[in-house]
């Protein structure tokens, strides 16, 4: 029959007259493995045989300053560069290359994560700590990007929403965590770099964590979106908003409570929500709770900042011992701090921590290893969620 | 006070103590804008004072053979390289660099998307044909990431679901478009590649097309999810699976129906559903609707594979004339096929119209410029979308 050549010989036969096609690689060429994960022990590996120079720019390496840690690779005869990392601690971890100075992903690796401006690729060693951030052969939870409407900033804002294994079929009420990103963040941040659907499947199927809905929002209030996915279109983004403390987040959080409460299956009472946010968001998630009396009955500050800018004028930051005490009257069910031993804003964290023993105000503190980073926020994440709505 | 410090100030003193932080880049140093997009015109920029060589590979450039097309960027006194481009049609393009040999994503340009193992920065030229594959100030539709239990399968397998706005909050049932990807594809490549969220909230906010939901599955099936979203962890994706032509995706695709239809608040007879797809998306269009008697009102064949492989043995590929016959008799709404001039399955879907012209099998044919592409794609989906469900 004419038509009976396979697909496959239309695929072949037609290498000699191609144009204008997507490029499909039929070659199966051997291409280097890059990264070759062994355990705890990491190859990577670049092509490279015309670079002089070939660096690792990696977030276990010890960094300089604010500069990345970098450590040089070795070129073999065959024009590969190629290093190894040994004893890397369970963990998801970042880097990329630097070739004569360019700033380079690696090529054979295609998971990619955005932080900020800056592309990274992703390399993941598995074990006890890290086990819950990858996927596991267990329910998974739904996790969709959804709009809602503003009054406050005049427009359509996207959050993030997980919604447990079985909620769609189920008629049980959820309670709620509102989690929130850092400066650098927006609301696809927890889910990226935070791996927090796979931390609440795995958990949740471990019986650890209640089954919750989980709401990530969008802290820079004049952006709608994440870069990209709003009507700004494909700009380049950039860490500090100029909103970060005019306190939009904090007076607007409301209608992200009042849309999620009108829009999913979910229990009112205070102590079926729940408020957590690292850095910036760790801020909000301090002002929101002391702003909105009576509504939150557990709140997580991961490395938070929590001073407002000496020129910050909005009511919102202002009498806070008072707000505390009311929030201390209100018997929340829990108040946890987590931050590291060599974070920027240990200090900070110190002294905000001594205003509360000040007035007895009861919170659960949690210092660890580390700074100001990812892998310090998904392990707070890991601890806190079995903590909520018990 | 103590603590009345600004954070501001936390941030910069700490620059002498900083360790162990993530990069947060307060440097505000003058970076290279790349691409700059002026109308129809962009330049490329990449700052590589040591590289002998920058080129840029870009699908707008003619293709050598299956290889992408390149040409030289041009360095200056900086050690910057640059080239322009000009007249470039609208449309949403792919690049990336190639420097000394190796692949390079534009550091500056953050808007990368995945095609198979090959990972490509997004550079998009506005007008009238990519108007709607931008995002505009219109309502905006939800799209989720759902896990529906396979027993065919034996796994929960992982697809994209768009609800157009206002779904939640209505009581109206839907129609519903089943929307497949190509060999290289997984449940993400419409949206990314696609732009289908976009293409549909734009068509649905001009009136031009009907409030559907749109399923977007995996045709893989012995992949419950895209790379990296499943239990295989951080694979390497490649272009073939073993499953292509073993009739798993036709055999099992009732259970995405059913699932659907359980699921949402969605109409039931045939003309409230549709299927189409691209390249092994078509095939799987062609066969499922074909295999499913008197199910699908209206299918869409974008660049279609038309034929199974000469030892595909599973009876769903059996007995095809027979079986257009009867979706002929069962009075279908649209039969929708779209490929271009430069394509190389265009003599198998000319090969394929012959047969049904045979047996007066009625449809709509676009031929168009260009090749296998997602230029063409994206053009196919905002040209029958606006057909279903009249």
């Amino acid at each position: 029959m004419k038509i009976l050549k396979t697909i496959t010989a239309a695929f072949l036969l037609s290498f000699t007259v191609a144009n204008a096609q997507e490029s499909l690689d039929f070659s199966g060429k051997k291409e280097l493995v890059s990264p070759e994960v062994n355990g705890s022990n990491v190859t990577f590996r670049l092509k490279a045989p015309d670079a002089k120079s070939v660096k690792l720019v990696a977030n276990w390496l010890p960094q300089k300053g604010w500069e990345p840690g970098t450590v040089d690779l070795q070129k073999n005869e065959n024009g590969v560069w190629e290093i190894s990392q040994t004893n890397l601690p369970p963990d998801l971890y970042t880097y990329s290359f630097l070739v004569d100075g360019v700033k380079v992903d690696d090529p054979n690796n295609v998971y990619l994560v955005r932080d900020i401006a800056n592309v990274m690729n992703l390399v993941y060693i598995d074990g006890a700590k890290s086990g819950n951030y990858k996927v596991q052969n267990v329910p998974h939870g739904t996790v969709a990007k959804r709009w809602y409407p503003s009054k406050g900033m005049k427009t359509d804002r996207r959050i993030t929403v997980y919604t447990p294994a079985g909620y769609e079929k189920s008629k049980e009420k959820l309670p709620v965590l509102y989690l929130l990103h850092g400066v650098g963040g927006d609301e696809e941040a927890w889910m990226t770099l935070g791996r927090a659907s796979q931390i609440l499947d795995n958990l949740i199927a471990q019986g650890k964590a209640k089954p919750m809905i989980v709401v990530m929002t969008n802290g820079h209030m004049s952006n709608a979106a994440a870069p990209g996915e709003s009507a700004k279109g494909f700009y380049k983004p950039v860490m500090m908003t100029p909103d970060v403390f005019n306190a939009d987040m904090e007076t607007y959080f409301k209608e992200i409570i009042d849309f999620t409460e009108s829009n999913y299956r979910v229990r009112k009472e205070v102590n079926s929500r729940a408020i957590a946010g690292l850095s910036m968001g760790g801020f909000h998630s301090l002002y929101i709770s002391a702003n909105y009396p009576n509504t939150f009955g557990y709140v997580g500050l991961f490395s938070p900042a929590v001073m407002p800018p000496q020129n910050a004028q909005s009511d919102i930051y202002k009498n806070l011992d008072q707000k505390l005490k009311n929030q201390l009257n209100n018997h929340y069910k829990l108040y946890w701090i987590g931050i590291g031993k060599d974070d920027f804003l240990y200090k900070n964290v110190a002294d905000f921590k001594q205003k509360l023993d000040g007035m007895n105000f009861k919170y659960q503190y949690v210092e660890s290893a580390g700074g100001h980073t990812w892998s310090n926020w998904r392990v707070y994440l890991n601890d806190f969620l079995p903590l909520l709505f018990k």
